[in-house]
């Protein structure tokens, strides 16, 4: 094996198929232990082994740009290109990202986390090459999944119009994060089972053979190219093929050498864009992951004591299945706990796959249609339809139920996922409310409430990607209607006030119970509480202000309209929070028990009030 | 014809061909004459005559579901659903909106205003009907530029997968706002300009003679069917195929016997999703709309004095051209002033159409190429780029230049189009830069300093819909590097401080000039300025705050953070503001300098200070 620290790819070039098989159950290995042992995507980076180390043969991740469509399949790119000892510190504070990061490698192209984006950026690429006059290839490597979004489809449809030629590999397991869904993804299920695969296979084989002989490249070429006209290319992909996009595969995404006879070809092919469909196997390697790759989607440090949000979202709406109301999810079934609601009621569950924008208008449509829509999306991705929550929901006044997922700070995944944003994009927003539980009970009774009775405008729930001790029939057995007023966690005699927004009121009550503070648990961003407004307008001093968000824009600037006060905000400051555990990044954010207790000592005792 | 302001399209079921033609003509004459005197879309309505007539002859528009995309094309929608008499008034403050609005008419199933929207929407009441087991027609209109975002596409992959039966009328007439991009419009060309289209018409015209004769609907339909499998059916129209939706036409969207024929077709037809593809001319019935139909796609209230901001903008750029960038647009290369730069140097106007987040992520990639981007999109398109600008832009902290057009209140379009929201949506992002120039010269300056002296960061600079009496060439010689500084408009001797954002305070100034307060330009919401701030924490006694966008997430909270100071802000409020002209609008907004000095004077009176 190369020197830890030097790109692995280069060894590759010389070596023979066996040993390259050897290397890809090393790194299979190697990837499962470290993932299986601390956390990461698993199933994802065990399929494309095979298809990385080929790609790499062909093309050269320092020379060529490569870039990896969301990128948490990248763990194998970044083992091939310098990182293979860093690698143990994946997704660690300090270590290497999760994800593909312009300033940790030259090899990585364009930082990713969102899917669909590749297309976007080889045109962006590709275009800076034609000004500059570089030759090099740009290859975007996308899963099935990804090619379902808007972006990667508007982008595709860009790429024979803007005469570029980039080239596409398609990995295809069939499966998004839950199971893939649209035509699309159908059409390829049909590709991948028609007859004339292994046929194609054989053809291109043998004239691959003869070219081995000694003949001139340009024949042995143009013979390819025949072999892959009457029967590759015959394949019905006419999807790609009116898009001007030339298509090639079927092609067995864990044969290296079958696989790098298709990117060969690709590499030399120069008329127009190109897309190749590699078949790979999530999971693949091993039987548990292959048989379970949603499972071994995303591997977390288990707190098997705590009951996640996503679960309590999940039971509670359950729970309230006699109810009339649809439930939306953009390719996360599963991580939004919807899957609980679908084993028992298939039909209330909407997976329209990464498609966001387009699931905001279609629940705002169905509201209209006279059914309560209930949007389940992570906060972070949400973003994506920022345009369709103000254009087709809030100036319609629509009634749909926003679950915000994720909302806060979620460790591993950093930046690309921290739901850091979400109080200040919805605040501006005219005509919607914004609910933040306390705690469980609480954002299943806000739940509840939304469904029972329904909503006189768009409504966001936001909770973290966090849970609690907690047993889910006592939830179930104390769900209650309840409003956004603000609520008293400790009332003091006193004119300190500490103003928690949701869940992490947790924290600041436990790190401020002890000193004379009123205490409030914030639930409602907007409206704001009129009432607790004037309260505070009246007897409070000073004000300490905490929210798992944003403080550009976040419910601290509210607060900080109130005149003749002193006023001290925590929360997410003006930059992006990098992967660490999220109790890492709660700290960094003064946002931990000990740090809200320093941080509050360190001003009481600048200031000189008596606190306690 | 029929009483004014009751559903004229119900009096049309008994009309000949000849009576119906003729309406179409007074319908035609009557846009012309209520848009020409006064503006809003003129081309696109024209074009959409006996299409809306022959749709409303074989759909209900009260019992069915007709959804218009971005229903700038609607007004003939109006006029035959019960709003003729108010037609008069479309576009004005109080009149009706020049777009569709459920608030409006119960005939209007969607408010639409950017491009897209209505196959996700028509989904969502498919989705509904479901439920409530409901039997009635579900029709999206979209135009062929509006096919090609993202959203439309990744909802034409959802309608056979969620199993709906929804029905597409595409009407295409080549031409988004400027001339249509992407390979799919490409590809509608083809199918527009086949040779079997008039072939396939005689084949059906001929079946459908011979239903008249009296034989069984079935047998007439069997026939029908049999007609269109082998005529209309066999056009190459595979990408619609493969998304699992039947495809018909091309048809003549002038002949409404013909387009009727095949309406009723796709009425009946019952086994999946169906578009039908219907050509039509843009400004049809005119010569001279006809010819240049972009010039008359938005009809303006002309001020030839004033030089708009966009031409500004173009005028610098093509000033430029010698330097190295590329500008995107989004269908917008008109609307930007691009064309200007495009006119000599068509190489560096890329329009990917109606694209944003493509378009945002495309540059950002280009940028890492090394080559400078300018994207010029208006503010609220810029929303459906949102999780662009933050993961794609500013994570990467790649310097991509943004021109933020329409930002601020832009008038007739009313609320779907108003750029509210920008400055709250871009200074909650991690290393931005954004940049309010305070007239034609500032903007020139500050375009001029970002393409000599290139970024070190994202930047935005932001400017309203508006203009400036100014010699172009004036604005060329006196080209000057910049800053983002902010800058005294007026000194005085005088606790009362006066911050204005942008342009408006052009406003401020004219409005407060002769008080004694000083005022302030502010040049950048991104970073603040430090100097001004600390000024303002030693001098102001009050501080008045005039930004021309949301004051929710606004400027104006950065500068409540200051402490003990009076703070009074103007500026758009927490709600929508409907179509007026700007000069209303800014009045409704206190922006006007009439109302910038009335509350003024109201507050000093009130707090009995001495301004003067």
């Amino acid at each position: 094996m190369a020197s830890p620290n030097t790109p692995l790819y280069k060894a590759f070039k010389n070596m023979s198929y066996k040993e390259l098989e050897e290397i890809a159950q090393e790194i299979r290995k190697y990837i499962f232990n470290v993932v299986y042992n601390s956390n990461g995507h698993l199933a994802s980076n065990l399929g494309v082994v095979e298809l990385t180390i080929a790609l790499y043969r062909i093309f050269d991740p320092l020379e060529d740009v490569i870039i990896w469509d969301t990128s948490h399949q990248s763990y194998v790119h970044k083992l091939l290109t310098g990182r293979w000892k860093d690698f143990k510190t994946i997704r660690e504070k300090g270590g290497l990202s999760g994800y593909t990061n312009i300033y940790e490698s030259q090899a990585d192209r364009f930082g990713a986390g969102h899917a669909g984006t590749s297309i976007a950026a080889s045109l962006g690429y590709a275009l800076s090459d034609k000004i500059k006059n570089r030759k090099r290839n740009i290859v975007a490597v996308i899963g099935d999944g990804a090619l379902g979004c808007g972006m990667a489809l508007e982008s595709l449809n860009q790429l024979n119009y803007q005469d570029v030629k980039v080239k596409i590999v398609l990995n295809d397991n069939n499966m998004a994060i839950s199971k893939n869904v649209g035509t699309i993804s159908q059409l390829l299920n049909n590709l991948r089972i028609k007859k004339e695969y292994t046929q194609a296979k054989e053809i291109l084989k043998s004239s691959l053979e003869d070219s081995s002989l000694g003949k001139d490249v340009e024949s042995v070429l143009k013979k390819v190219r025949n072999a892959l006209k009457y029967s590759i290319y015959d394949t019905p992909a006419s999807l790609f093929e009116e898009l001007g996009i030339k298509y090639y595969g079927p092609v067995d995404g864990h044969d290296i050498k079958k696989m790098e006879e298709f990117l060969e070809f690709i590499k030399v092919y120069d008329e127009k864009s190109v897309i190749l469909h590699v078949v790979t196997t999530k999971g693949k390697g091993f039987e548990e992951t292959e048989k379970s790759p949603t499972k071994f989607h995303g591997v977390s440090k288990k707190e098997p004591d705590k009951v996640s949000y996503s679960k309590i979202v999940g039971y509670t709406l359950s729970h309230l299945k006699d109810f009339e109301f649809l439930a939306f999810t953009g390719a996360m079934t599963d991580g939004t706990g919807l899957n609980i609601l679908q084993e028992i009621c298939p039909d209330k569950v909407i997976d329209m796959g990464i498609t966001e924008p387009s699931i905001v208008t279609t629940a705002s449509a169905l509201s209209l249609g006279g059914v309560l829509p209930v949007v389940d999306i992570y906060s972070t991705f949400m973003q994506r339809a920022f345009d369709s929550l103000i254009h087709d929901v809030a100036l319609q006044k629509t009634p749909v139920l926003f679950l915000l997922d994720r909302a806060g700070l979620v460790g591993e995944d950093g930046p690309t996922h921290h739901g850091a944003f979400d109080i200040s994009y919805t605040r501006l927003i005219p005509n919607v409310e914004i609910w933040t539980p306390l705690n469980a009970q609480d954002l299943a009774n806000m739940i509840y409430t939304s469904v029972i009775k329904g909503l006189k405008k768009p409504r966001f729930i936001r909770f973290p990607r966090d849970g609690e001790k907690v047993e889910i029939q006592n939830i179930l057995d104390n769900l209650q209607i309840v409003d956004g007023e603000w609520k008293f966690l400790k009332m003091a005699d006193s004119a300190l006030y500490a103003l928690a927004v949701g869940t992490i009121s947790q924290n600041v009550y436990e790190a401020l119970k002890d000193y004379n503070i009123n205490i409030i648990g914030v639930r409602s961003v907007k409206p704001l509480n009129e009432y607790f407004l004037e309260l505070l307008e009246q007897k409070a001093e000073y004000i300490f202000v905490y929210e798992e968000g944003s403080l550009k824009g976040g419910f601290n600037e509210e607060i900080f309209k109130l005149r003749d006060k002193k006023i001290y905000s925590f929360g997410v400051k003006d930059e992006f929070v990098s992967h660490a555990t999220r109790e890492e990044q709660l700290e960094e954010c003064g946002l931990s028990i000990k740090t809200i207790r320093d941080n509050f000592e360190k001003i009481v005792s600048k200031v000189k009030i008596q606190p306690s």
